[in-house]
């Protein structure tokens, strides 16, 4: 099954980037500000955009190291679908490598979020770097699709 | 084997979004500014970047529709991968779909290229778009890896 895979640089603690990952207010100011849900293992994420969005199950949270959330609803896609965070630190950055795996088939919807992906971790890094992320909606828009 | 994946829509037509993918003029004003070769059919194009670079020999080259490379000189993990841009019309916009694919194992270094090739793709979307793309050594940083 393919999966989609991002590796950005922050130059922040790991500490730092993975509160952005693991509060309402830190997601919310790179992902989408219409974020609500409880971000604790267990809890559900609900993340909404224009035109939609996902809820997410946290099945794993291990401070500054590593989150990963099942997609309990959203797009046929996306469902059963696990999005992972994996931190580590290198010198001055922390490394986030990403992963959203599980997809069935390489639709093309799979190339847009992709694509989409990488411009909400370049969010999460503007975040934490200069205290301003583009979440939506108020996101980079890369195509028709937004 | 693992592929990376991405949609771009282009408010252009494909032909000038061909244009920009298959001229060495075009290459390096979103892709890096060190473009040589002949880009035609069974050509060799060289990219270059400050830590060393690729050598794609282009394999298909069908006007406003399709456009595939093989690499035949670079990094290891690159090396016989192909690298593919396919043109669609949707409205106002050209919809570029890119698969880089081939990669042996996903690697750290593919997880790194997937955000990269994300960011050259919104150049290239720039470049046409604004007239002004942000090729190397001018190119956005993602990481300690550049």
């Amino acid at each position: 099954m393919p999966d989609i895979l991002h590796r950005i640089g922050i130059t922040s603690s790991p500490d730092a980037v993975y509160t952005a990952l693991t509060t309402v207010d830190g997601l919310a100011n790179w992902w989408t500000r219409d974020t609500e849900g409880d971000p604790r293992v267990g809890g559900v994420i609900k993340f909404r955009f224009v035109p939609g969005g996902f809820d997410m199950k946290v099945l794993e949270a291990q401070p500054a190291e590593r989150l990963v959330w099942e997609v309990v609803d959203g797009p046929e896609e996306w469902i059963g679908t696990h999005v992972r965070f994996e931190l580590k630190q290198e010198g001055d950055f922390t490394i986030v490598l990403f992963r959203h795996e599980g997809w069935q088939e390489p639709v093309e919807f799979m190339y847009h979020c992709s694509t989409k992906w990488a411009t909400y971790l370049m969010s999460l890094k503007r975040l934490i770097e200069t205290g301003k992320g583009e979440p939506a909606p108020d996101d980079v828009q890369i195509s028709d699709w937004h």
